[in-house]
């Protein structure tokens, strides 16, 4: 986010992004108002700059934007490139590839596009009994997955392969956020939970904190509080997905204290 | 056991085993009876022909046999072999290693014994919380370990470490014979369980039908049954350890049959 905002102040003019730079449309709003337009496909970036968001780029439109001689601003998240960098690192070694996550998740398909071997991506237990045998796996999981099902599908390989290669490629981050909202949500009488919907990593997190305290509701901005959540209810929790810009969250704040003064 | 009894046929004379073969004090009776000598201690041994027990030798007893020039029938278990192989490849690529299995069991402390960094031998989840972090973690298991608890550990291990290389060395006809106890525990009244009471593994099969079928009990030979157990009882469920000898079993059941038909 703060290394696209350089970059807009830079490059005024033909900077583009592709895809939406985060999961979240305010933030992506924000920045049209500075004037960078986002692009779905490389194809339609005619000159310019184009700015490689968070969750990484295939190999296909690495290839499209160098041919096209675009200049490149690549701000794929550094835990997003380890990552890459383990899952090619078992590909080379011979090792069959799990990835846990999203098989539709931009940050998956890319690092997808640049192994050789068998990969699969799964995102539960029953799948990986469908799968295999194999002789060497390697497990590897997408930056923003629960830490949980991670675990579960590590021990479940364990029945369907001689040796498992496990990177923890989890965001560290992600993981103390998820453990976090979880003790917090012990602690409150509702639970609100900020980001996009488009986001893979605000929905986990409002699904765990659900399972802990049922009045758990997600919002994408302040305006989207309901009055009613929070009355007649003692504290209330306040989460946030990776890709939250801290204003909303202060926003937000602000807010649910003015909500709950009235 | 084959491999010894061809040994003594050979050797009638000057025939150690260091240490008792097998984990069965009637298999090891026989042997007695064909001339082959118990010796705990390689230094014991004056002479003469040392068979390599099922559970591996140490590098120490190893060293002290080559130096007294005995003659070494080496009758150690493929599939401990390939534990071996394996902690030693990870020892070798800079790995921790943790070992799923019991610290004075024969088997794990002649795999140490040739390591020559950091090594843990665990046997329950609780004692992996009180060791590393690890940048690079190695697991392997004692041959005749509970699979579930291979798997809990491995588990467990994945929120101390970065990276996990696990080589399932479990072997396959115990995890089976487990699985399968497991399944005849639930359709029967009462569970007999043949084998050495100093036998891991077989203590382990009790362990795990007794969860399933509390009444099941643990016998060396067919003279242990007691009638009282089997008196008023459906179906009797059988399984054995093993090392338990195939003439043993055979025993058993006979006697069970006996008892059921009075």
């Amino acid at each position: 986010m703060e290394m696209a905002l350089e970059a807009a102040e830079k490059h005024p003019a033909r900077l583009y992004t592709l895809g939406p730079l985060i999961h979240n449309p305010q933030a992506v709003e924000f920045l049209g108002g500075l004037g960078v337009k986002v692009k779905n496909r490389i194809e339609s970036i005619p000159e310019g700059t184009v700015i490689f968001r968070s969750h990484g780029v295939s190999l296909k439109d690495l290839k499209k934007a160098k041919e096209k001689k675009l200049h490149i601003i690549d701000a794929t998240c550094p835990i997003v490139k380890k990552a890459h960098f383990f899952a090619n690192y078992l590909d080379r070694h011979g090792y069959a590839l799990l990835i846990v996550g999203d098989a539709y998740h931009p940050e998956v398909e890319a690092i997808r596009s640049y192994l050789k071997g068998e990969v699969e991506v799964v995102d539960n237990v029953e799948a990986v009994y469908r799968l295999g045998p194999w002789e060497k796996l390697g497990i590897i999981a997408q930056t923003t997955q629960s830490f949980n099902l991670f675990k579960e599908i590590v021990t479940t390989s364990l029945e369907k392969a001689k040796e498992v290669r496990v990177f923890n490629t989890i965001c560290h981050a992600t993981t103390i956020r998820q453990k976090e909202a979880v003790e917090i949500a012990r602690k409150v009488e509702c639970m609100i939970v900020i980001g996009g919907y488009n986001s893979g990593n605000t929905q986990r997190l409002a699904a765990i904190c659900r399972e802990i305290q049922p009045s758990t509701y997600q919002v994408e901005t302040a305006r989207e509080l309901n009055p009613k959540w929070l009355a007649k209810k003692g504290k209330i929790g306040l989460t946030a997905g990776a890709s939250t810009p801290s204003w909303i969250i202060k926003e937000v704040e602000s807010e649910i204290r003015r909500l709950k003064s009235l």
